[in-house]
């Protein structure tokens, strides 16, 4: 998507064999870039959130194996590199698929040759999640036409964190619908949850789709249940960091109680994914680890003061004790739909097996 | 309750009639004590949030008729300085209900003796409130203590907001028995909501909690849907800005959405409440006004920086909109019970009849 006119993806490999990242930990108000030299610089973006957003986070996992790999292209680095980037981050399920993809493309090719087809098995990784977030939107906008249609007015649409396209590579995955939605001429609105403790929406989401011209409005997460009430909004749209063979959705905390309003309200509420979120291994959303982070995430909060300058205040009493725990789950049964690259599918493992049936013998 | 050893309450007069005000605005980095000389004072204080909390609201504009009253003890006044209170938050129920005791007990006062009597009376609301709390803190312990007695370990209480002693004039609604339990030496840890976005939770009920030595820990309001999945959460306990014959509850934004996490994990979900709070003229929580305040409580964040000082940073771009509403309605099907002043009961007409049965004919 564009920023000032320029079109960016998330992720992009230099001349140089580095791989150059826009630094999310300092957005909205500073727009840099950094180049990831190494395994080490990889797996530190991913687990301090210079990058995040479940589809690239695996896309700068495939990069770092491919970093690894120039520095040394054994079988053990190929292994010992996977196992440091995997635990970067617990919840993330395209991690993992991203890891498995590289080892399986990789294991089978010469140690001389294996820095040269990492990099462009990742690119390859890149390119597909490029696609699939295109196909997301594509199935997505659908929805919202058809919505749109029915009510014949504005639609006010609800997001949790930033699944956009600096979620993802390019697009995103809930934001894709709505960014084709609104080039298509569509006239909506997005509410975005602030999303603490790390802002994601406040900071990513509000910059993404000011930065390509979407009417939006930032909210407290506390918000949206009495907006629902009141008949503001008229569909939610979240990401996913993994959701189950059975349909339950992991995704950033807070989700679940929005998925919960939306119920009460009747208000439709939708997931979007690529394919690679989907854990095949796993049926209920209990078994997904969740991922527990700093508290100084929840007690510190960065931002621009009046000087210009980004800084960090503390809200927490230093005698307090905080718990920042980055995920949960929101049982199938609340979802309305899961928006895939292939289509559209209700949130069970019948609606995912009929999308992806080759699954069904290997799962 | 107490801050290093000292009893205070959140209000009270000096000896030379200023009414003293803890600056709650500039918790929990520094306790600072205001004193209030007017009537103007005294608005600036409700609407700035010097002051918050419904009892406490309730509280100030009466010293603040007292305050109009030494400078002018005329009936022209008394009305101009009670409409001026009552435009400052629209949602409270207790400021209007301070305010009609105040016309009600000084209409028949001669305008020489109105001022003494008016902060006689004032003093008197304050005392009703600290008893008030008291006996809402020894009915709420005991549905603690036959909680703990079923469960047989500590029990986790979760509360939103602030509706402790610093939002009355003392012990608190919601945190009373909170209060009480611990001092009666039953185990108990409460999650506190930091509640965006004005931070009560982690700026205030942290603090109090603190002060008084009881074990907490500060949560994004995201988390509390998934601690209540996983079994972690025992019980809810909140306050109310205003509630309504039918036992709809008004209370802080993001209430609404715990209340359904509550439901939907079978934990119960009470609130606390003296019978100033009730609003006996209306039955649909719809027809409760919601406090559209500032966004900039949304886009920027006040705490302390590394420096020691107290720091104000901006966390939203500058380009993107804002929307802060400060309250949201808790259907009483969600709640299990109240506790007020006189008792537990059913949030319904019936059930708050039982407890106020005067109420049935004037209503």
């Amino acid at each position: 998507m564009k920023i000032s006119g320029k079109h960016y993806r998330t992720i992009w490999p230099t001349p140089s064999g580095a791989v150059r990242v826009i630094d999310q930990s300092r957005l909205p108000f500073e727009f840099v870039t950094v180049d990831l030299e190494s395994l080490e610089d990889a797996a530190h973006a991913i687990r301090h959130m210079t990058v995040r957003g479940a589809p690239l986070i695996g896309a700068t996992a495939a990069y770092g194996i491919a970093l690894a790999l120039r520095q040394d292209p054994s079988d053990d680095c190929l292994e010992s590199a996977a196992r440091v980037l995997k635990a970067t981050r617990p919840t993330a399920q395209n991690l993992a698929w991203a890891l498995a993809r590289m080892r399986r493309a990789l294991a089978v090719v010469a140690p001389r040759e294996r820095a040269e087809a990492a990099y462009r098995e990742a690119g390859l990784i890149c390119d597909a999640d490029v696609e699939q977030c295109r196909c997301i939107g594509a199935h997505g906008m659908e929805i919202i036409r058809r919505l749109a249609e029915t009510t014949g007015r504005r639609l006010n649409i609800l997001t949790h964190c930033n699944a956009g396209w600096l979620a993802c590579v390019d697009w995103g995955t809930a934001l894709s619908p709505i960014y084709m939605a609104h080039d298509a001429g569509i006239s909506i609105h997005v509410w975005v949850d602030e999303t603490r403790p790390r802002n994601q929406g406040a900071a990513l989401t509000a910059f993404e789709l000011g930065a390509h011209g979407v009417p939006h409005t930032v909210i407290a997460d506390n918000l949206g249940g009495h907006l629902m009430q009141r008949g503001r909004v008229d569909m939610v749209i979240v990401g996913s960091d993994r959701i189950t063979a059975a349909g339950d959705v992991c995704n950033k905390v807070g989700t679940y109680l929005k998925a919960l309003a939306a119920r009460d309200n009747e208000v439709p509420f939708y997931v979007a994914l690529p394919s690679s979120t989907i854990d095949w291994s796993i049926s209920a959303g209990e078994a997904i680890p969740i991922e527990e982070r700093s508290p100084t995430e929840l007690t510190h909060v960065t931002g621009r003061s009046a000087s210009g300058a980004l800084e960090t205040v503390r809200v927490v009493p230093e005698t307090s004790s905080a718990l920042n725990l980055g995920f949960d789950v929101t049982p199938a049964k609340l979802v309305t739909a899961l928006i895939t690259e292939r289509g559209v599918c209700p949130a069970s493992a019948a609606g995912l097996e009929s999308l992806y049936s080759e699954r069904r013998a290997t799962a």
